[in-house]
């Protein structure tokens, strides 16, 4: 299988806050904007694989600033990594506000994960990530650590075999002392 | 400010998985059931501390399992823990399918954390949680650990002051050695 | 078939007011607050028989107070009685306002009729109710009268063959005399 | 304040039952054309008394037949009469199947009221009806009749003031007897 | 197949703008009165035929007022002319404030053509219309003119064949001239 | 007033046909399409301007091909010309179907033209346009008479004054024979 650049299936969305999406502050629900990062992020694993996908876990998504409604949201979702059957994608939101100025500002950034499955639901291996640009390749390596405490929390894994995050925790100068 | 307890504030959404809400193998959009579990979260979050609540994150969601079209999903949201202006919030789904047995499971479990705040949006303090039953005594434990996690991973905590996650890694008697 | 209490088959449902549920006052329309009570009784029939089921008719119901946008709107859908193949099905609505106070209220009840039919759409027998509750008793007795009622109005019996309701208008005293 | 015909206010709704709005057998959910009728006889009312328009209550409404997915409904809603503050609405509805004959049968009828209300939500006084067809008279003289059986049903009339209602029961000559 | 008259299929719809369908003027988006026009006109045009229809294209629309949030538009679709397998649909659409006056404009037309298909989407001959009114005679006269345009912008006539059209910019004294 | 390209305010759009977003034929509606280019149309045309803008027209839309349920629409709008307070706006719409090939082809192309206006609704000026590549180039060239064609249609110029679009009809050597 041939393996694919994020920009290969980057996937662009454009929505516009409506009253009917907003809470009594008159901004967004953050579940609204859970369901439209899912869905742009769905089209870009769909887009790299060809195949059915579902969505396998949504990691720590942080919503650090409220957006009001009329604002323009602009989604843009871009896979990360891919592993067997499975892919990481990112999904940066942009808001714009609608004065003159139209300040446009990175407002969050949110990590799904997507499995290919055929019509019977079974998982289908996937093309390999060949990431591209700077942001791109430590999108890529940050995915495996990622990955491990994943399987740590669901308890599929050993907190010792975490290689990769064991080090997030004790960095090496400070295990030898 | 008094305390309460997390039945004090349970919340019970039961939803029909209609057309529109499914892909093409006729499963549920996880995004429609991320946005279903932010409502059932928020509406428990304001009943718990009568303020209006933005979502101000989301943990580690996993999607166990496909939801057919025509499935009844019923979410029940619990406070777990109240911090200063921020609640943690569980979210448990569970599914009956439409045959004349109707089998009853747990699909998933979401955690959502909602913030407090006036109509300015400035956060501001909501009552202690005092949990009863032993799953909520264990969830409300965990939630410390959770905190910290998000703390690291945000950039706003040292992993070596970690205390309560250190242990997850490393536990006493490895150390110890 | 074995008989089934009415909590077997609860259904609880929580929704907030939106923009586009209200009229020009900001208050809820009727018109969406039926639609969510048919949906919370179908649930609950569905779950007395775990049959597919379709609305059958609607009786008398009022709509005492305005809710305003933004409300907690609670509805309670219980099996009140079980005849051959329908069921009567009352919806209790309860409000909650989004002040500190967070009053809530019994804002009105609705009382639905469900068939259960198979997959041709022929009527097929349901489970008896036995009522535990005063309340559900209570609801249980008066489910005849209703049923007559309906019957007459729509040209199906004889007023002087329900014998219920006959009593309802004319106390047996008053009859007597 | 000038007299009505019901034919001024009369409202025509066209709709298409659509994937979302039927139930697992493909046929219309009784809640949607609850809405649906609701919203036509409330654009009737407020077209005869040009004010605000809350729904006050929904009589009796019984569903005669499925109405299959892809089906046109056409509705229409006329004011049958009007008292003090409050206007009774009938609603009409008839079904299409999308055959070449294209079948055009009336499928069922329902009852609304409506209470004309100011800015704060008081009501306020509604032109007089005029009926003029056959159906309209016949309708207009029914509809004191109805409103008795809500007033005794609500517990605000005694069921031996209701001379109309009565009459239903104990026909003139059976009273004699 | 037998002729029929443009009143044998006319369309009326009635909507009430919402929040959700109203820009930041709160006034109507075009976008939304362009979908209600085309399914107005797309089961006018389905009555006429009796036959699955599709959207072939959408003439010349123009926007002449705003429509403020609370109207109640009327939309009326009436077929102008039917070619062989097509058919010309204008929908002209009506507003009502909601003053006590209630005032009602006509705000708008449009011009829809349809193309009625088999269950394999292929083209299949539809009805001849006769105009009956003087404006619906006017329309049908104007309705090849407007055939003519879509050819030449398309690409598909070329303007010297387009007689009629031809007519409009060339008016007969000032070519002889 | 800065002029502006074209590409500062490109709109990308991408969305997945949904059950009810189709017809009978499970094939998207006229009408939904049309109401998403009017979206992405009036959000490029307001990253144009930075200010409120309303649809004023539609051009001549055909619908070449139906695009199946399950599709990944994506649409493209762009500002092909601003003239004193309004802007014409190409949208450019592809479709993918989901197979493995995931086949990606240019559906069809609108024209929408949006006016800017203040927050009493009044016309204000918006910058020009430069166009940049080949295709904004014609583009740009062609609205002119695009403009006069609409203003002949309304009734607004005389066509012996539209210079470009005569020449359309009678090409220069026709006339001088």
């Amino acid at each position: 299988m041939k393996s694919k650049t994020p920009s290969e299936s980057v996937t662009v969305f454009t929505e516009i806050v409506l009253p009917n999406d907003t809470n009594n502050l008159k901004n967004l629900f953050g579940g609204q904007l859970l369901s439209w990062m899912d869905r742009a992020a769905a089209i870009a694993a769909h887009r790299h694989c060809k195949r059915i996908v579902v969505t396998a876990s949504v990691n720590n998504v942080s919503f650090a600033q409220p957006i009001p409604q009329g604002s323009i949201v602009t989604l843009e979702a871009k896979i990360s990594r891919a592993f067997t059957s499975s892919m990481e994608v990112f999904v940066d939101v942009f808001i714009e506000d609608q004065t003159v100025a139209g300040k446009k500002t990175l407002s969050n950034e949110a990590i799904y994960t997507f499995v290919a499955v055929d019509q019977l639901g079974n998982p289908i291996n996937v093309p390999a990530i060949v990431p591209e640009s700077d942001k791109e390749k430590k999108r890529f390596d940050g995915a495996l650590r990622r990955k491990q405490l994943s399987l740590i929390l669901a308890g599929k894994m050993k907190p010792s075999d975490a290689t990769e995050l064991k080090a997030l925790f004790f960095p090496k100068e400070e295990l030898e002392n």
